[in-house]
């Protein structure tokens, strides 16, 4: 077995454990949202089958795909949002994993068109500032990251704080964190957090 | 086995699993809400026997009916709602599956009588425009579909929906998406999603 | 074994299973909360032994006390809601079921002394009116029925339609069900629900 | 295995074990959160590693440290929080257990700097009153207890009380309790409840 085949044995394992995560925080609903990763040292990507039930995802449905959304191997289609992730993997050589939810609270600020301020210091760690929304497109609400497993986690964690903020402005106004606090906050949450 | 007992076989394991989603879904609460499904080439249907434990739910507590709502064999009960659902399967061929449910934040909408303006992507893609609300009925709140399953997936999305608008809606006014984009959103979704 | 021995034994063993059902449906948190039953043709009921884990409970922690709230056997310690359990079942004959919680919503109202309002047809179908709160005490929030069963399914069910009702009020007025018409529903569904 | 090593083993799987707790409770999300515990009779604690998945935890990840926060055995780099915790340990003796969550209705009346009034005869059972909001601090919303196990029941009920007082709050006004009866309320609690 060749290099990049292992390596596509791997990212495809990986990629389908990881949808796992987006049923067990409450990011999807049927078979909707996905999750996809970059083929490291190739222009592939690798992202979940259409219409797949979640419950019966196994890593013979994460679909191979050029950087132009074309599967280049099996017969199963790819996501229906397959260009989408591809578009940003061809755009942006420093992204590895994209992940589409349909994250309750946060399409709830995406609707309103309003970013989520920053006014927990867990937001502060993990964002290092507000979220921001993008404007309307017709594909769209994309978490980005290094990996396809910091994309979901940054999927996770902008789905808890887009909740705690809307439920802390329900009742009025939070405290706003300054913004040296929000740099600190960040800078050693880079730095101390997880294992070397 | 004839080809009729095959396919009742069928429609009744299938209308048994897929209760298992409303309460995955939580859609239904104790005994509450059941699935049914119309029989292929037959004037018959499979409904829940009335009052039966999800947990313990089986084939064999799948009821056949006729389309006026009797049951044609066994001694359980079928649904309270029997007579709804034949309703529906006898005044409208295209209907194959019928799901009645309690879901907490489309009831809400309901509760006010009030449809679930189309401000999300999903809910362009999905329902190709608002969720509309019937006038109050002694029996009401069903969603239907081509096929059971269908019906299930209707109401696990419209549930998603109503959730997320309900919340967007607290905090501001969502953006309306523009009839043209809805109208794409929808097409392209009809065409690309799942497998051939 | 005689058939008051026999009778202990199940009532036991069928208290032990529905506390299941609290955790399932959310009604209580920790080891909060707790359900009863009258045993039939003596003067005793049973509950759970105080401060007991809920995934560990077994029909042994269930404690069996007179209707002043005394255990009668064993060495642990019933409940210490004991004394308004046996109070209910000391003046209520009909009562053959108690449980208490600490469901959210449910609570949510109960703080604000606010009565449900009856303004969904699962609410006329199960509880035939608003739900009314009691004036404050020192210890409070039961719901009762005619078994231990029928106590937990009124808890869940009370639940279900006080979350309902909350969201349906946060974004306007529910449509109210007309008395005429809740009498109907209650009626229809005490006639026709569950098996014979 | 001398005295001390058997209670670090016990600890450990403990302080393990308790974190499932926080998982179950939806009081953290991906690998945020930590509870640590006192060791008996050393100036020692035990704190989770950092950046853990909650699904495979084991008591060997569980990192034996000093009172300033520093790892005394192991590979594995302490919990971000280690040093927050150690400070509590050292100027507090009555401290058993620390806990760190990122619990989402307590977190959003953190965010408005807002203490949780006293409106629920759960919360006097179990608080004895309000529960306060400290300053804002970079490191932060910690909940302490006698034990890890009391800390955990603390953040728990904490959670409950924080969700259905803000939905209480949502609808109208909750009816205060008279600070006499939150005392008798408490006193009760403290003596009757559990196993003695």
């Amino acid at each position: 077995m060749s290099g990049v085949q292992a390596d596509l044995r791997a990212v495809r394992a990986d990629v389908a454990r990881l949808h796992a995560e987006l049923v067990r925080y409450n990011l999807v609903a049927w078979t909707s949202g996905n999750v996809s990763a970059r083929v490291p040292g190739g222009d592939l990507m690798v992202i979940k089958a259409s219409g797949i039930d979640y419950d019966e995802i196994t890593a013979d449905q994460m679909i191979v795909c050029d950087l132009y959304g074309n599967a280049v191997a099996g017969e199963l289609s790819p996501s229906s949002d397959t260009a989408a992730h591809a578009y940003v993997y061809r755009h942006m050589p420093s992204v590895g994993g994209v992940v589409h939810t349909h994250s309750t609270y946060a399409c709830a600020w995406a609707a309103r068109g309003e970013p989520i301020p920053c006014v927990l210091t867990a937001m502060a760690d993990e964002f290092g500032g507000p979220i921001p929304v993008g404007p309307f497109a017709l594909i769209g609400d994309d978490d980005i990251g290094a990996s396809a497993r910091a994309a979901v986690q940054a999927a996770v964690m902008c789905e808890d704080v887009a909740r705690s903020v809307h439920l802390a402005r329900q009742a009025g106004e939070p405290i706003p964190i300054s913004e040296d606090d929000i740099d600190r906050l960040y800078a050693r949450y880079q730095t101390v957090y997880g294992q070397r």
